[in-house]
C-alpha cells in the first residue's frame, strides 16, 4: 500500500459474516440477546451453526465494513486484521480487495480458522450476532503496517479489537504512530456488551486516545454509566476532539468543542436488516471528514450511507453509494 | 437415512455458488458465453475471482438446489456428492441439511477443494456460470447409498454428471440400482454445451436408461441437433416416459405418451436472477409427480417454484414455497 497517502486505515477483527433468518423462538431456545453482539467459542459456534436455517456467507467484520463503505465513497482505505490462511480468510481478502481497499496482513498459517460471525435476522430486521473471533485473536503489533498508519488522515479502530488479548496492545501502538505522525485516532464503542466488558479502558481510551468518537445511545450510556442520554453527552463533550452518538432513526449528534450539530436520520422505504448501520455512519461520516467537509455534511453522509445498508441484507454497501450521497446531498 | 422412504433422491456435483455483479464488458474482458456453464480449472477460477467484485456464498449445485426445493415444497429427499472436508464442504452440508434434505456422503479427505461455481449476474439478470469442479471429481459408484435409492420414488440427476469422469459411473450405478428396485430415474440436460460435450452418451442415456427428462428449449435442439423446438419435441416423444420441455417465458410442454400438456409461465414481477429456475422447475414437477399429482399440476407447480427463484438473487428458494404453489394453484 506504500506510497500514496491515504484517507483512512482501518483496523478491526476480520470475520466473516454467515447471515441466516430465525424467529424469536429461535433466539429465545438459544438463549441470545436480541440485537447484541455476543462473543462464542468454537464449540458453541459449531453448534449454533447446526442449529442455524441455510446461510448466506459475505465478508463482514465492523472495520471492515466500515473501509468498504469509505472506498465506495472514493476514499483512498487501507484495512489491517488477521485472518488464517483457509478458505473463508481467501474470501475474506478477496472481498475487501475487490471493495476497492488495500488489505496485506499476512494471513496466519498455524491457530484457529478465520473468524466468522454467526448473525440471526429476525422478522424485525434486527440482527442478533454471535462471534467466534479464531484467527482475530493472532493480530499484534507486528502485523501494523507503520508507514500505512503515518500517511492515514485517519486512523479508524473497533471497539471490538479490545476483545482478543494482544489485538490491544496493537491498537494502542496503531494510535501512538498516528499521533506521532500528527494524524487523528478513530474509535467506534461498537456494542454496549463491548463497552461493559472493557469499561475502565474504553474511559481512559476515550478522554486519552481517541480524537473522533463513534457510539450509539446505549453505548455510550453505557460508558457514562448513565440512563440518561442528555447526561453522557453532557460527558463526553470535551472528552475528544469530536463525539458522533447515533440513535437510530431519532438521527445523531455531532459534538466538538461549542460545535453541536443535530443531523436527521436519512428516511428508509423499508428496514430489511440493521446489519452495518453503525460502521456505514462511520464510513460516511469519516468520508467527509477526510475530504474537509464541515461536520453537518459529514453527518449527513454518515445517515445517507447507513440508510443504504440498512435497506438491503448484508452490512457492506450494494448501491452505488457516491452517487448516492451526491444525489441526497444536493436535494437537501 | 435408512428407514424412512424418499420421494427423491438427488445425485449432482456438490458446489458453492459466489455470486458477483458484473456488466457486458466484464464478461467480454474475460472471453465468458453469457448465459453458459462453462468448466474452468483451479488456475482460471483463481484468476477470474481476483478480477470479480466482492461476493456472497450461498451453497448452490443444479441438483442440490432442486433437492432443497423438494424439501421446501415438503418432500422428503436426500442428496448425493462430493464436498472435501473444508469450510466450503462444511457449508455446503450445513445448508442442504438446514433445506431439509439428508446429506450423508462422507466428504474426501485429499483432494481438491469443494467446488465452487463463480456466477456473474449481469443487469439483464442473466447468470454466466464458471465451474471449478474440484471435489466434484472424486464422486464414484461407492459413494452411493443404495438404500436410499432404493427407497425413493425418483432418482434425480444432473446431466452436469457427466462432467466428471468417475461420476459418470455413478450415474449409471444409480439408475440400474433405481431400475432394480422398480423405481424411475430421472435426468437434466443441465446446459446446451453439457449436452454438445456428451452428445452420443446422452442422447443414448434419454432412449435407454431415463424415465422422466427435464430440459429446456435450447438443450432439447441440441440433443436432437436441430434448429427447430417443434421438430426436438417430435423425436424425445416415445424416447422417455414423460419430458418436460422448459422455455423460459414461453412456459413449457410436458408429453408423456399420448398426453401432451402446455403449461403457461407463471408471471413474475421483477426478474433478479436466472440461477436456478431450471432446477426449481424440477423441483416443483417432481414434488408433485412424487404425490401423484396430475401432470398438468405437476407443471403449474415447476413454473410457481421457477417464478420464485428467479425474483431474487440466488439458486434456492427463499419464500415458504409450499404455501406459494398452494396459494397460486388455488388461485387458478
Amino acid at each position: 500500500m506504500a506510497a500514496a497517502p491515504l484517507d483512512v486505515v482501518g483496523i478491526g477483527n476480520a470475520i466473516v459474516d454467515v447471515l441466516a433468518h430465525a424467529d424469536d423462538g429461535f433466539l429465545e431456545t438459544h438463549g441470545l440477546a436480541k440485537g447484541a453482539m455476543t462473543l462464542i467459542d468454537e464449540a458453541r459456534g459449531e453448534a449454533l451453526y447446526a442449529a442455524m436455517g441455510p446461510g448466506t456467507e459475505v465478508s463482514g467484520g465492523s472495520a471492515g465494513n466500515t473501509m468498504a463503505g469509505i472506498a465506495a465513497l472514493g476514499g483512498r482505505g487501507a484495512f489491517i486484521g488477521k485472518v488464517r490462511d483457509d478458505q473463508l480468510g481467501g474470501i475474506f481478502r478477496h472481498d475487501i480487495r475487490a471493495a476497492g481497499v488495500a488489505f496485506d496482513t499476512a494471513a496466519a498459517n498455524t491457530g484457529p480458522t478465520t473468524g466468522r460471525c454467526l448473525i440471526l435476522i429476525t422478522p424485525d430486521a434486527q440482527r442478533t450476532m454471535n462471534t467466534f473471533l479464531g484467527a482475530a485473536v493472532e493480530l499484534t503489533p507486528d502485523d501494523l503496517d507503520e508507514e500505512a498508519i503515518r500517511s492515514a488522515q485517519v486512523t479508524y479502530m473497533e471497539g471490538y479489537l479490545w476483545d482478543p488479548p494482544a489485538a490491544k496492545q496493537a491498537f494502542l501502538a496503531a494510535a501512538k504512530i498516528a499521533h506521532g505522525a500528527g494524524r487523528k485516532v478513530s474509535l467506534s464503542l461498537s456494542d454496549p456488551f463491548c463497552v461493559e466488558r472493557h469499561h475502565e479502558s474504553f474511559l481512559e481510551l476515550v478522554s486519552g486516545h481517541v480524537d473522533v468518537l463513534f457510539a450509539n445511545e446505549v453505548e455510550i450510556c453505557s460508558l457514562y454509566r448513565t440512563e440518561s442520554f442528555d447526561d453522557a453527552l453532557q460527558q463526553v463533550r470535551g472528552h475528544c476532539e469530536i463525539a458522533v452518538l447515533t440513535r437510530s432513526a431519532k438521527g445523531a449528534v455531532v459534538l466538538a468543542g461549542e460545535e453541536v450539530h443535530v443531523v436527521d436520520a436519512e428516511p428508509v422505504a423499508q428496514i430489511v436488516d440493521t446489519t452495518g448501520a453503525g460502521d456505514l455512519y462511520a464510513a460516511g461520516f469519516l468520508a467527509g471528514l477526510t475530504r474537509g467537509k464541515p461536520l453537518y455534511e459529514c453527518g449527513r453522509m454518515g445517515a445517507i450511507a447507513a440508510a443504504e445498508v440498512i435497506s438491503h441484507v448484508g452490512a457492506r454497501p450494494e448501491a452505488d453509494l457516491a452517487a448516492l450521497v451526491d444525489q441526497r446531498l444536493h436535494e437537501a
